[in-house]
């Protein structure tokens, strides 16, 4: 019985240890996996191989290492095999951090201050007070839900829109299609935390930009695939929007001479919202197995018909 | 009776306003004042006129449209003239604003990626947990409290130093010029909140730095007296500090070809950190001259022995 690792080695390293530690009767390897595929019962992955079937035919659960499951084809898994995301609290308290950052970036013109630098220029802009900057994030999960709460307690008006009815102290909650105008119509700056799925694969598109106010800012924190890359820059560039800042491309690493590498009204980094800390992803996934031992439900379980 | 105001004049033509709506009965004039200097009762400045003394008689308080008072010649005023400095919250949830952004950007490496960016490099580098990031900050006043009570909670390690003791939840309290070396031992990122006086200024220089962790980064959102420029340019090119973020400096504006600008550890901005919002200053101001007419103490005001 082995629990097979397949993701960046060096975090993976970490879990060794702590597997070590925390699990010493369980035999934890690093992908790539020699011996007997037959013995690997769990595997956490960032993406599984092709051919995980054949491959580790009596496989009982895979994690994913990451927040989301987008990156995993449905298709070439087991129909019955669970499939569980990874619900540690070090990937919300990055996406916090990245989020809170990225607001207070645009709300305090630090683009503007660092062109003036670069320009030799002093000259102070009117602070504008946080009421003056309603945040919306799109997504109410376990993510969306920590950054409203940190963004609340900053002053900044904040509403979050999601599939099905939520609610949150001090936050307006709005759902499903009939919500979305309403939402979008009193958002200036947008923040994408939802799941890429069917449905919301290419949700950041012309249309929904241009039901924000106009000079709205957009945070893309979701995945590269719910954005339309085309109409992100015509918004820009007719002023519809002011600025993006995006941690996820389309394509990653995102290809040399894209223009969103130089656009002058975007901020990109190279996926590092968030990571998953080893020390709580060991803990998450130990606790999951020990839930399946005792046949309780796993936390993180994704339903394959809704896609997340 | 004239209530004289003597700072930027858009602010000032909200406070106008506000005092026609709030106080119709007290006249409000924006400097210069025309008229007879003796009915100015009250003045609101940020730098009194030198002749104070005689062209208002009969002035009965003055108040500072900031936090500080450090940019009054206390020489000119008359001894026992009530001095208060801006107690508005406008200040404290701006200043939160901008240190918690700074903070945030010096943990999460946004200099690397702005430079990665425009590199066209697309690396990922590790998350810290907040855990890893130990704020400490320099003074705790209004404003340095309230920067601590929101870096607190972001999950970031805090400690306070004051003069005198102070205990504040979950924060680290250390005082006196004892516990200044404890307190600089443990602080990765050091936050000067401390208000200017003959005592502070200063402050920051190459001793201090030396006390540090080896790397460490500096915010200054005090005042640019506080900071001694060679021995910050020295410790950023030995590497004793990784970066300094400043909002203040020695002279305002900057002047061009000053090594601030082009440094590529500093991050500058013209002296915006916080501002006294209109609103809540007139609020300020108005619940302080009610203090006054019923002979309560008044919210602020400066002990000039101690100069703040």
């Amino acid at each position: 019985m082995t629990f097979l690792y397949k993701a960046d080695p060096v975090r993976g390293a970490e879990w060794a240890q702590l597997f070590a530690q925390k699990a010493p009767e369980l035999p934890f390897q690093i992908w790539p996996h020699d011996g007997d595929g037959a013995s690997v019962r769990y595997l956490a992955a960032w993406t599984p191989p092709d051919d995980i079937a054949e491959r580790f035919p009596k496989l009982e659960i895979l994690f994913s290492v990451g927040a989301g499951i987008d990156q995993f084809d449905m298709s070439t898994l087991p129909p019955a095999l669970p499939v569980v995301r990874m619900t540690e609290p070090g990937i919300a308290a990055g996406m916090v951090q990245y989020v809170t950052h990225a607001v207070l970036g645009l709300h305090r013109d630090s683009r503007v201050y660092a062109r003036q630098q670069r320009d030799q220029v002093w000259r102070a802009h009117r602070v504008r007070p946080a009421s003056a900057c309603r945040v919306g994030v799109l997504g109410l999960g376990m993510l969306g839900r920590a950054v409203l709460q940190q963004l609340h307690g900053l002053g900044f008006p904040c509403a979050g829109w999601s599939r099905s009815a939520h609610q949150m102290d001090g936050i307006d909650c709005y759902s499903g299609s009939a919500g979305l105008r309403a939402f979008l119509a009193r958002t200036d700056v947008l923040v994408c935390l939802v799941p890429l799925t069917e449905e919301t694969r290419g949700l950041l598109c012309r249309d929904l930009f241009a039901q924000l106010p106009r000079g709205a800012a957009l945070i893309n924190v979701g995945r590269g695939g719910h954005l339309v890359e085309d109409d992100l820059l015509a918004a820009l560039n007719d002023g519809q929007l002011s600025a993006a800042v995006l941690d996820v491309c389309e394509v990653e690493p995102l290809p040399p001479g894209h223009p969103f590498w130089t656009h002058p009204d975007i901020v990109l980094t190279p996926h590092i919202a968030s990571m998953t800390q080893p020390d709580g992803a060991v803990d998450a996934v130990l606790e999951n197995l020990r839930r399946y031992r005792e046949g309780l439900p796993l936390l993180g379980l994704i339903d394959r018909q809704r896609g997340y």
